[in-house]
């Protein structure tokens, strides 16, 4: 009954051009949105000086996690981790999270508390409540959507549109280590399939807690408050470097170098790539789902960068008519390119 | 890998068991969450004399809806109002909405164009504005979360644990019209299947609309500011009113009479009732879907609730321990019992 007239497939459009097409049309008609579509979180007025950051995330199973290797607790524990992230990136601290679950009939009661487990696992070490949701029978798959909601003063969030040319782009913890750990865990699957034999993962067990249990960067947002630092622009990286710095650039309307050799790597995720013949820089543009922050500062900030820690500069801001370019250590210049982890989209 | 010990169906704790069961051990950490979960909505600190009202819904192909016969026009209005409805509830103005969206293969442009053109058609009549979510691929079908976000003067805010003995219990509009309007959609479905003859709607587009294209009843709580009014106790009738007015009783720890002639039908609900054999009281204790709010006055408002219009006493609240009931009109009582339209639940 429904009519099929013209037919465009989704991929058509391309993966980042579609929800700039499909709300094209909207206008805003509240005067307590302040931020809307377009960054890690929306921005909405609280009281004069303080506003609530809100964000909305989807994990699908066979899409986002698959439940043959994804421990439930785990699960659980990462979905917090998706959602009080993009609260970090707008360097606000996330207070709530609802929880939706389209439970198929595959899922057990054991299965499902395990995963609230570490939901509940994840809510006391970042000091969040879990305050509501639904749950609806799913006739395919588990589905998860997890909203976080948190709170910072106006002039404290941060937006991706900030950025200026000679900013540094500062980075946090190490990359590709979570793209290697699903390598692993998808390699063992297949190697195992019919068999009853045990997976191997000695020596790389951090690759697998960075897939399996990523941690949210909210100390970052609480060092940057201690630091009285205010970035420019900040993002979490969830679908790989390239993609999210292309990010920053487009809605700062800037350009961006980036140091190959500055790329920090851990000793596990160089190992693997090694093994498994993968270059590691490849796994840190496009691999994704490390939840570590992106964000840039004015040039003069760099002491207090350095004085935080475990922060690395990786590269500059740019004018935006330069582009976005990986410099490689021979002076080269490699075009960063947008290309997710999977078809995934934040907006 | 993941182990499974023993395993407890779902369907074994019961529908509303689950939630309870599950989120027992979460305990709240932030001063700015005044209700967490159990209401239509949670209620976040905003500033000293307004709160923010959040809440969380998804909506599956094959359970929330079929795509056969739902356009998907009418699916991104109704996934609008889901959200707002439970926002109204709370008798609190919707602000904002995201969307999150899981999109299979089988969707194509064109389909999401249109489902958007329902969401922003929704969003401009209610004067909401859409402010974020995330597109996912889902190998499965049609995922929809929709969160939404309203505000409200504090003093103005309704739970569901408000009721007291002798309020009276208002209802707006009427009953049962959206469970017919799918059972109608579900017939010619049947009827029509590997024909490619027309279905036959006529005299029956009004239970089509209350089925495919519901309204959220925020007008209501725009008329109760008006009157300077606020309800003990409120809830939107998404599960039937058996369910919805059990959640009422559970929350408020009162017992309830609900008099069976004066729950209001619409001409077109009693009609088809009639052709398909079915009761249409069943379909408004059980029926669900009909997005209309629920809620109790203390019995000295009975004059203001009849000012508003369009508002139904249909019985009264009781002592606790006098249990729930509908009355019919020989006097003769039946317990209302829970029994949702599908395996859903809010909390």
């Amino acid at each position: 009954m429904a009519e099929q007239k013209g037919r465009t497939e989704i991929a058509e459009l391309g993966e980042f051009g579609l929800i700039d097409e499909l709300t094209k049309n909207f206008k805003s008609a509240c005067k307590s949105t302040i931020v809307g579509i377009g960054d890690d979180a929306a921005v909405i007025e609280a009281s004069k000086d303080t506003a609530i950051v809100l964000s909305s995330d989807t994990m699908l199973e066979g899409i986002d996690f698959d439940l043959t290797y994804f421990p439930p607790k785990h699960l659980g524990y990462k979905a917090v981790t998706k959602g009080i992230s993009d609260i970090a990136a707008m360097n606000a601290k996330a207070e709530q999270i609802t929880l939706s679950l389209g439970i198929s009939s595959k899922i057990s009661v054991e299965v499902l508390r395990d995963f609230y487990a570490g939901v509940e696992f994840a809510c006391r070490e970042a000091e969040v409540d879990l305050v509501g949701g639904d749950t609806t029978a799913s006739m395919t798959g588990f589905v998860i959507n997890i909203t976080a909601v948190g709170r910072a003063k106006k002039d404290r969030i941060v937006r991706r549109s900030g950025a200026k040319p000679n900013d540094l782009i500062c980075l946090t913890g190490n990359l590709g280590a979570a793209f290697m750990g699903l390598r692993l865990l998808e390699r063992e699957k297949r190697v195992l399939a019919g068999t009853d034999q045990q997976p191997r993962f000695e020596g790389y067990e951090y690759l697998l807690e960075r897939y399996l249990k990523p941690r949210a960067r909210y100390d970052i947002v609480e060092s940057l408050g201690e630091e009285k630092l205010v970035p420019t622009s900040m993002i979490d990286l969830t679908d790989g470097l390239a993609s999210d710095v292309l990010q920053i650039c487009k809605a700062s309307h800037c350009g961006a170098r980036i140091y190959l050799e500055r790329i920090p790597f851990a000793k596990q995720t160089s190992a693997l790539a090694e093994e498994m013949h993968i270059d590691p820089v490849v796994a840190a543009l496009n691999g994704g789902e490390d939840y570590e922050l992106l964000f840039t500062v004015p040039l003069a900030e760099r002491e207090r960068i350095v004085n935080i820690g475990c922060i690395d500069i990786i590269g500059h801001i740019t004018a935006e008519n330069t582009g976005a370019y990986l410099v490689t250590p021979d002076g080269g210049e490699i075009r960063l390119k947008a290309q997710g982890f999977k078809e995934s989209e934040e907006r």
